[in-house]
């Protein structure tokens, strides 16, 4: 099967050194600076309390690991990389659901974004329950997660 | 910014036609069939109840709308792509957790896949609460959705 691509719409700015322990991403402030190219996409994004954001591991070179210990721990046995949640993936995207804090024009606050600093960000989604959790939400208004106004 | 590279690692395979209805997804079940090439990745899969399926949009020729009336429903008003999970996006990339309901080897039978028969699958993640949900869980234990032994 052959590559397909993806385009980076933005840039993760925080803190975050390769040396930030994973129980601190949590409470971790990120700025996601959107290309004004594609800042029209953010209209109404504000509306969300929780959003998936999904990013590239750009810091891999290229290295893809289909069996691992979990977080290099090797007193954790081996196991699939689809059984991980690694960087060392055929495709090197991650996903996390984090809090948005607060949207300044094409930049977004967030909070909880376990991607280091310079990460190239791919998409951007609102959190549905019905596609995030596995549950079946037939109630349009209890399918999202509403910042409180 | 440059295209950045995904791998397909599979494919869907179900009765999913562009007719289906979203709310017929969440019942429907769906085989991924994962590329031998990259099956030695699934060791431990079955251990989860639920997983998140990333693929690829691939019957967009390219189209990306930044912005729209969310699916396409004219009484609803025109929002940005990253307020909603069209497909039309700028890396046309689905995300959805479904039920892992038995693994045959490299194929997963898995429920409530809202993707087209055909779709390529670029990555599988175990389901864990940290990062999907928003919320901060301490406890391993209680981290991933495990089946039923």
């Amino acid at each position: 099967m052959e590559k397909l691509t993806v385009t980076p719409i933005g840039t993760v700015h925080n803190e975050a050194t390769p040396d930030t322990r994973s129980e601190d991403f949590r409470r971790l402030v990120s700025e996601i600076v959107v290309d004004p190219k594609y800042a029209d996409g953010l209209t109404g994004v504000e509306e969300n309390e929780l959003l998936t954001v999904v990013f590239y591991f750009d810091r891999n070179d290229g290295e893809c690991r289909l069996q691992l210990h979990p977080r290099g721990d090797e007193s954790r046995p081996i196991t699939g990389v689809f059984n991980t949640r690694s960087q060392f993936r055929p495709s090197p995207v991650g996903i996390t659901v984090v809090k948005l804090k607060e949207r300044k024009g094409n930049r977004l606050i967030v909070e909880g974004l376990d991607a280091l600093d310079g990460t190239p960000v791919i998409d951007i989604k609102p959190f549905v329950r019905t596609f995030d959790t596995g549950e079946e939400i037939n109630d349009p208004g209890k399918d999202r997660a509403r910042r409180p106004h």
